[in-house]
């Protein structure tokens, strides 16, 4: 990658595990890895401003072109800046391709070779996705990393169709890439082939000949068990090239992303950190806080004393009285605590993979988050 | 008020109005009047957390007795330290009495000489609110100013029920007074009488007869039509004593704070600019915009150049994005935004008084808002 203006390099590689610690630049700044990228699906992480998205801890979010697309347009971002301008993020931006929602939202998909005709579940016109106009909106959007279209499927589906789609999805992968213009955006591709290690080895390597500056895992989260998620890691990390960043495609649970991490991934997104915060759901070292609770009424405690977040200088009282009279400041304090919560996890894993000591890092923490809720 | 935490001073009385500029001391900071209140009805300003609420420019702020009586409960409220430490608010705190509430909100609301019984709005149980109770309440919650119980009507009514409700109105100013203990709380009364200017009158002076540190005009902003709320204020104000705070509530738009600060009012509180924030509708100086309108989709301006509020960093096409898609990022920064525009229009009011020219600011600021919406 000389001249680009993205680079990408392996600090460490953790001594008892896959684990790596890296950094990834880009024009927007660069992202200490493993990292956690927030999800701001329309342009705005759900109730959280710039400023307290910054304080999290974030330094990489990610935006859906198939929403932006859809509203306001990828012309009209353009027409306002792009994307960085439009929500007032400065650092890096990642977009997805819009294959997952074509397939998780939209109406009446209709796959063919060229692409995706769907009804928009906005409005129900019908549109049409091919992987020239995938790079297009994302092109205008002007993200940092954009992904090629992919053909994703819910699981567990039929082998035939599982070995179609990820046919399919190698042959978008690659013309996304002769259509992929901006010397200031990165394209990065995706490994599916659904639950079937042998597929999923054979997709990665067939990427890995067209040398993309960056890999994905995809078609996860979409109906597996977390054992099966591991094991497709398993199957896959190994085949991708180690001088690449790796990235999870909407995964997870904090634990997922430890035992992702140990098998050598850099990169997450994933909505549950808000979407559990806006439903009163609170993650701490100690295990996960339901903050209805009646245990809670009379708490004067913070979720977590040692942490910075705007909802820890409240009580768990006051917390649970905001969901309870249906304020906004709820959920709008607990995704901010939620995203730091994840923000912290993925500073302390770094820090143990540089000291060698991510599996006890691992250990410690997947025992602690199997304690009970509250 | 020698010896107590209170004490309110004139500094200046505009030349060429009643207008003052003043400071109320509290035991939890100064307010440089006159002020504007931002509403935090349940103990929380909507969509704004305590470090934004700062930023506005507030220096005090409302919450409401008979929500949280409600839910979660004055003694829990307490038990949490007091309403200060439970909202992360540390400057100075305003409590209505609930009277306002119980006769809008709650049903079947039955009024005798000892109180009103009515049904909570949240779960139809059967309440009791007395002169006693309301006390009571302010004192668990521990503002630094509480209002006296009064029996607010809706206008136009007869004029057998307005003297009935005054005079109701001054009996429980009494109660309340001789009920009060708290040495750290002011409490202040309530004018009532509807638009029959003998009857404020005479309100009035009976109240001050009591000698309150502070008084209230009451019973607006449910009917009546501007012009007769000013004509109350001008019956009114010259019968409040000059040396204690007067305070409008829940008044208003900022023509109403613009005539009622012109006739002498010092301190106001509104849910307008965080409902209308709400709801899309943001104040300037060239007057209110419609987000939502098709005319700021590619807008690349700022709702205001000078604003130094959160939602100013984006485009008219940002905000109108999310207010189309649903993000309550829209009425997050619309509602920081237009607390932020009435907090600089006191801020500007208040220099105005002092270089006695509030009414060249008074004529200038109101045939700008009189300008076409868009």
């Amino acid at each position: 990658m000389n001249g680009s203006p993205f680079a990408f390099s392996v600090l460490h590689v953790d001594a008892h595990s896959h684990a790596r610690r890296s950094e990834f630049r880009t024009p927007h700044g660069t992202v200490p890895m493993p990292a956690f990228m927030p999800v701001g699906t329309c342009g705005a992480v759900k109730g959280i401003t710039p400023d307290v998205l910054r304080a999290t801890g974030a330094t990489m979010v990610l935006a859906n072109s198939y929403h932006l697309a859809l509203r306001p347009g990828d012309d009209v971002v353009a027409d306002l800046g792009g994307l960085h301008r439009f929500m007032g993020w400065e650092g890096p931006i990642l977009t997805d391709s819009g294959g997952f929602q074509v397939f998780s939202l939209a109406d009446a998909a209709d796959v063919t070779d060229e692409g995706v005709t769907f009804r928009s579940h906005v409005d129900g016109s019908l549109l049409h996705l091919t992987p020239r106009r995938a790079v297009e909106i994302q092109e205008n959007l002007g993200s940092d990393v954009a992904m090629v279209l992919d053909h994703v499927i819910s699981l567990p589906a039929a082998d035939t169709d599982v070995r179609d789609a990820c046919e399919r999805s190698i042959r978008w992968a690659d013309e996304c890439r002769r259509a992929a213009r901006r010397p200031d955006q990165a394209l990065f591709a995706i490994v599916q082939g659904g639950l079937d290690p042998e597929l999923r080895r054979s997709c990665a390597r067939r990427l890995v000949e067209m040398d993309f500056p960056g890999y994905a895992v995809g078609g996860l989260s979409v109906g597996e068990s977390p054992d099966e998620m591991y094991q497709v890691l398993d199957a896959t990390c190994p085949e991708l090239p180690p001088d690449r960043p790796r990235y999870l495609m909407g995964v997870g649970r904090p634990q997922d992303l430890l035992q992702a991490v140990r098998r050598g991934i850099d990169l997450f997104d994933c909505v549950i950190p808000t979407r559990n915060g806006r439903n009163a759901l609170a993650y701490t070292d100690s295990g996960t806080l339901r903050l209805r609770n009646a245990a809670h009424q009379r708490d004067p405690r913070p979720l977590d004393e040692n942490c910075p977040c705007p909802a820890c200088r409240h009580s768990r009282g006051y917390l649970r009285h905001l969901f309870m009279t249906g304020e906004m400041l709820g959920p709008m304090l607990l995704s901010a605590h939620n995203l730091t919560y994840y923000q912290r996890l993925m500073a302390e894993v770094r820090e143990a993979i540089e000291a060698d000591s991510f599996m006890e890092l691992y250990d410690e923490k997947l025992s602690r988050m199997a304690g009970a809720e509250t």
